[in-house]
């Protein structure tokens, strides 16, 4: 690819840079083991949480609610998933410790080494749904290295929302072709390409646990990628 | 000082973290030389520059205009001190370049060393009057270790209008006493403390040059600090 004029990239984050799924089972199973919370099937519980994540937000994008941010929907989502699962009585500061468990995810092992070449030859940015203070503390504790935290909440419109592609080269003074999404996800990678941004397609072949299959790479992105390293390599950082 | 419940710092960033005055001074300095533009007062360009920074925002801050990002107020100002000044001729690349002086500030030299102690125990972000690709370009430059970039571009108002401060905490997700801003303006830190913030005072002597004398360290701020190691150190960081 000519990379001539691309100035920054900005990273999708839930399943792109971080394993949720992953983190999600381990931090419940560690509050089930302390508490005596009895059999949880949590593979089962991370699933059903995080397929609430676009009908709660799309909630918020369609106006039925006023803004709220992610932490709020993860935490009105849990509060359902804990009737559905039978953990009953579980007190509110173990509720906020595992609604945190998004502010805590673990990096793919490629990320941090990945980002920290990829940041010597561009801007790196978040552009995630996640709000300031969990993609603070997840980059805190995972190191990872952005020059930038850009998130839904700061313009208020969550992605898809044509508004939360264009904030990018808004506030970074670029035009759309000189910033490249790299997500896991083809649909995020479709709706900035509808907007002018450059689009890498990372392969997380474990988002969705072991029995799940991506999409396969697709030529009409402009980088396939099959991780953060492959990413750099392409991209001549 | 108890540090107990401090979790972030937010940063007045020109004179506080970069010596502003000599950086524009050297970039003037370096385009008249290559521009044979002849002998004009560097020194008092940087400083008349300077000095149209708080009226061209309060233009804003009063609603005597739309809102307008600082590399706009700066251009806006720099046309006119260049009939000022007696600058003909220079050709639009030179304007633009020069303009991007202030996305080139020089750290003063314990910035990079105290901002790197403070991130290990305290979240650290820009709180500035500066636009975020000012600030991106500046810090990638210098090497300023960020946890985040907040500046009253985000909010579009200029500090010390109370939404600019307010921005901190309320995309943290902490009290305003958990956060403290450091400045080397105590204007900006009274006005932070009246929003509930804490404050630290670090002296710039030079932000005006050499024949200019700062306001004395104040005991009503939560700490006084000679530069950014003295405040890690009290800090305990």
């Amino acid at each position: 690819m000519d990379t001539g004029s691309l100035k920054a990239l900005a990273f999708d984050v839930f399943g792109t840079v971080v394993d949720w799924r992953g983190s999600v089972i381990r931090e419940g199973e560690a509050l089930a083991r302390e508490r005596n919370l009895g059999d949880v099937d949590w593979p089962a519980f991370a699933d059903a949480w995080r397929s609430r994540y676009a009908p709660s937000m799309d909630r918020v994008r369609r106006g039925e609610m006023p803004w709220k941010n992610l932490d709020w929907l993860h935490r009105a989502s849990l509060e359902e998933l804990l009737v559905e699962f039978g953990i009953k009585d579980l007190a509110e500061g173990d509720r906020g410790r595992l609604n945190n468990a998004w502010h805590r995810l673990s990096p793919w092992p490629d990320s941090v080494e990945g980002l920290t070449r990829l940041k010597r030859a561009y801007t790196i940015t978040t552009l995630s749904n996640g709000n300031v203070a969990l993609l603070n503390d997840m980059a805190k504790a995972a190191g990872l290295p952005w020059d930038l935290i850009f998130s839904a909440e700061l313009i208020h419109h969550y992605k898809p929302d044509r508004e939360t592609y264009l904030m990018v080269p808004g506030l970074l003074g670029l035009r759309p072709e000189e910033v490249m999404l790299v997500a896991c996800h083809p649909s995020d990678l479709r709706a900035a390409r509808e907007h002018g941004f450059r689009t890498a397609y990372v392969i997380r072949p474990l988002e969705w646990g072991p029995e799940w299959r991506p999409e396969p790479p697709d030529p009409s992105f402009d980088v396939n990628a099959e991780d953060f390293l492959d990413l750099a390599e392409k991209l001549g950082a």
